[in-house]
C-alpha cells in the first residue's frame, strides 16, 4: 500500500488523479493542498504549514509558480517526490536534486504522463540509430498557441542525438519543410477534433517506419502517474522523464 | 477498338505505356514518335512530317519544349489529344483550346495520371465543403528539389476555393506551421524509401476525416493514361485534369 | 429562423442538441418532448397529447420503441421531421414514407449523424468504380458487442454495389481474412481508448488510396444534426442517410 | 574490412547482395557459391568442394534445402555464418548451434532481414508491458497465399508474451475479430500495390499508439544484411533474429 499527498488536488488534472487512486486498491489518498478549503473525504490543507499527515509520496501537479516551494518542502519533510510540471527553471531543478540526496529521497519531474508519448520517444530514439532520416509530425487543438510542441521539440532533439548515421536528406529552409530542431524536420498542425498527436515518420531505402501516438482525453495520463508513484523508489536522487521508469 | 499514336514513346513513361497498351484488348499502338530511331513492332517516327499513319489518340509524353509543337500538329491532323505534362504555359493551353475547338476534336491536358491522387482531390474538395480546416501533408522522395509538390499546392487551392465557412484555425506563419497557399498550410516531407505520398487532414469538433493517397511505382498511372485514352470522346473541346473524366 | 421540436431531449444526445441550438442564432428549441418532467428553458412535454407548441422540425432522439409513434404524430401534426435512430423496421419507414407524402411534409432518417463518416460512405463508394480491390477496418470501444459494426456493413456494400470490375484479390475464408460482406473483406477491432473510426483501403498496381475517419466524442454529431435540420426541406417526402443531404 | 563469400548469389536477393557490397567500403566479397555457372568479378563455384576461398562471413540466401548443408560446411571451415532463411528445422538449428559451438564460431539465422520489421516487433514487444490491449494488422500483395503472415503471428506471440496484465477487451471469435494468436487479434489484407505492411495498434484509456512499418522494395533488406555481415561477431554461437544485434 502506497500513500499519497497530493498538491493541485481540485484543478482538472487533480480531480482525474483523486478518481484515479479512488479505483487503486494499492494507493490511498490521504490529504490534498489546494489553494481554497474544498469538501473531500480526505483533510485538505491550504497552506504548507497546515499539512499534519505523512504519506509515502507527494504527488504535485500545482503551477510552476508554487510547485518548486511545494517540492521543497516535501523533500525536506519525509515525502517521495512526483512533480507533474515542466515549468521549473533548470536552477530549481538542481537544487532539488540536492535535496534529494541530501534527505535521501526519492524523486522524479515528469513533463508528460502520457505513457504512450513517453514510449513513442523511446522508440524514436532506438529506431534513429538505424534510420537516420525522420521528420516529426505534430496535430494539436487550435487553442495550443506555441508550435511546435514542447514533446515533439524533444523528439526531434533525442532523435538527433541518436543517430549514427547522416541522414540522406539535405533540409532546406522552405516554407513548407517545417522547423529543423538539431536537423530534424517538425511539422505542427493546428485542427479542431484533435486532442494531441505526434508521429514520427522514417525513411530509409525501400521501407518506411511510422510510430504514431494520439491522446484523446485526461484520463490517458492516469496511467503514468500512476506508474510514478508506484516506481518513484527506484530512483536514485532526482530523475526527469517517465521515460526513466520504463 | 481503339487506336493510339504515342509521341516520347521510349522514354521511362513511354515505355510504360507501350507495355500498358500491349495487354489491352480494347486499345491498339499503331506508331511511336520518339527523338531518335529505336526498334519496335509498330512504325517509328522522328520527325513530324514522316507520320503516315493515323489514330484515334495521340498521347503524348515528351517534354514541355516539344509537347506544345506536337500537340498542335495533332489536333490539326483528325487525332484526339491526351498530353501528360503540366509544363504547358496559359496560352499554350488556349492556343490548344482554340485548336481544338476549330477541328471539332477532344483534347486533355493530364498534369497526374494517378487516379489516386485525382480522386484525392475531389474527395477533400467536397470535403472542405463541410470541413473547413484542413492541412495537406506531402511526403517524396529527397530527390525531389522542389516544395511543397504541385498536386498539394493544387490540393490546397482546391480546399481553400470550396469552403463556405471560414477555418476555426487563425494561421500564424511560423516555421513549423508550413507554408499556407490559400489559406491552407501545406507541409512537406523529404525521405528515403518514399516515391510520393499526400494526405489532406481535416478537424471539427469531435471527428477528424484523413485521405491519403500513395503511389509506388509507375505502374500506378497507367489506370490513369488508360482511362484518359478510352473516355478523351467525352471532353468537348479542351479539358484539364483527369478529375474531368470521373 | 427554425423553430425546432426536440423529442428525447433529456438523453445524452438530447442534451448535446440542447447545447447545439444555443449556439446556432438561427435554430431556435420551442419545445421539449421527454419521458419525465425536468427543468428547461422552454415548454417541457411528457405526452404527444401535451404538446400545444408549433415547430418547424420535429427532431427525434428517442429510443426506437417510441419514435415510430412520434414520426407519426410529428407529420400528421405538420412538422417536418429529422429521426436519428437506426432501428425503425422497413415497413415502418413505408409507412412514415407515405405520411410524409400524403401530408405534403419533409422527413429524413439518419442512422449516423457524423458527417465524417457520411463523406467517408460517399467516397468510398466512388472511389469503388475505379478501384475494385477494398477492405474496410472499423476500430470501436470494448463496449461495443457486435462486429462489424453497422456503419463498416453499409460501406462495405455500398463498395460491392459500385464496383465496375472484379477485384483481383481472390477472397479466401481464413480467419485472419475478416469477414467478406458482399465479397468486400470487413475487419473489426475492438481496443479502449477508441470511440469509433472506420478506414477503407484501396489497392491498385503501384498505388493505394486510404480513407479515414475518426469520432472522438458525441460532439462531431451535432454537425450532421445541424444539416439536417437546415436541409430537411430539399427532401422529397422522405429519405435515409445524411449523404441524401451532401 | 569484411571478406564474404555468398551463397545463393545469383537469385534476386543474392544479386541485389551484390550490389549492396559493391557500395560499401568495408565489405568486400570474395566469392560466390551458385546453381550454375555465372559471369562474375569473383571466383564462382558450384559445389562446395571446389571453393578455394576464404572470408570472414558466408552469407547464404540459398533455398531451405540448400541452406543446411552449406551452413553445415561453412562453419566447420571457418567462416562465421548469416543465414537469411525461416525454412530449417528445429532440429537442423540445433545441429548448427552444436557445430557452432563446438568450432567456436559466430552465426545468425535471420527469418526477416528488413530493419523496420525487427524494430516494429521489439517496440511492439516493450509497448505490451504496458498496454496490454493489442491488435495487429498486415497487408500483402494478392500473390501472397497464407495468412496471416509468419511475421504478423510471431509480433503477436511477442506481445502476448510482454503482457504483465489482462486485456481489457474480451476477444470473442467473430468472422470480423481476425485470427486470435496467444489472444492477440491479428487481420490480414490482400490488396494490390501493397509489398508489405505490418501495424500494430494498441488502445488505453484515452490514448492510442500506431506502430507500423512498410516495405515497398527488395532494397528494405538490404541494411538488415549489411547490419548481420558486421556485428555476426557479437552473437556468441548461434542466435536467431536479427533483434539479437539491435
Amino acid at each position: 500500500m502506497t500513500t499519497v499527498l497530493l498538491a493541485g488536488g481540485f484543478g482538472k488534472m487533480g480531480v482525474a488523479i483523486q478518481n484515479m487512486l479512488a479505483e487503486q486498491a494499492d494507493l490511498t489518498l490521504v490529504g490534498i493542498l489546494g489553494r481554497t478549503p474544498h469538501e473531500a473525504t480526505v483533510p485538505v490543507f491550504t497552506e504548507l504549514d497546515e499539512i499534519d499527515v505523512t504519506a509515502d509520496v507527494w504527488v504535485d501537479v500545482t503551477l510552476p509558480e508554487s510547485a518548486f516551494d511545494n517540492a521543497t518542502y516535501a523533500l525536506s519533510h519525509g515525502f517521495d517526490l512526483v512533480v507533474g510540471t515542466s515549468g521549473l527553471a533548470a536552477d530549481q531543478v538542481s537544487q532539488l536534486r540536492h535535496l534529494a540526496e541530501k534527505y535521501a529521497r526519492h524523486a522524479i519531474i515528469v513533463p508528460n504522463f502520457s505513457l504512450s508519448a513517453v514510449l513513442l520517444m523511446q522508440f524514436a530514439e532506438k529506431a534513429a540509430q538505424y534510420f537516420p532520416d525522420a521528420e516529426v509530425l505534430e496535430i494539436h487543438n487550435p487553442n495550443k498557441v506555441d508550435s511546435p510542441s514542447g514533446t515533439a521539440q524533444a523528439t526531434a532533439s533525442r532523435i538527433a542525438a541518436a543517430r549514427k548515421a547522416k541522414p540522406v536528406t539535405q533540409y532546406r529552409a522552405d516554407a513548407a519543410r517545417g522547423e529543423a530542431i538539431d536537423q530534424v524536420p517538425v511539422h505542427a498542425m493546428r485542427l479542431p477534433g484533435y486532442v494531441a498527436e505526434e508521429e514520427v515518420i522514417f525513411g530509409a531505402p525501400g521501407e518506411t517506419l511510422r510510430l504514431k501516438q494520439t491522446s484523446f482525453t485526461r484520463a490517458s495520463f492516469m496511467g503514468g502517474v500512476a506508474l510514478a508513484i508506484r516506481n518513484v523508489t527506484q530512483v536514485d536522487g532526482l530523475a526527469v522523464g517517465l521515460d526513466q521508469l520504463l
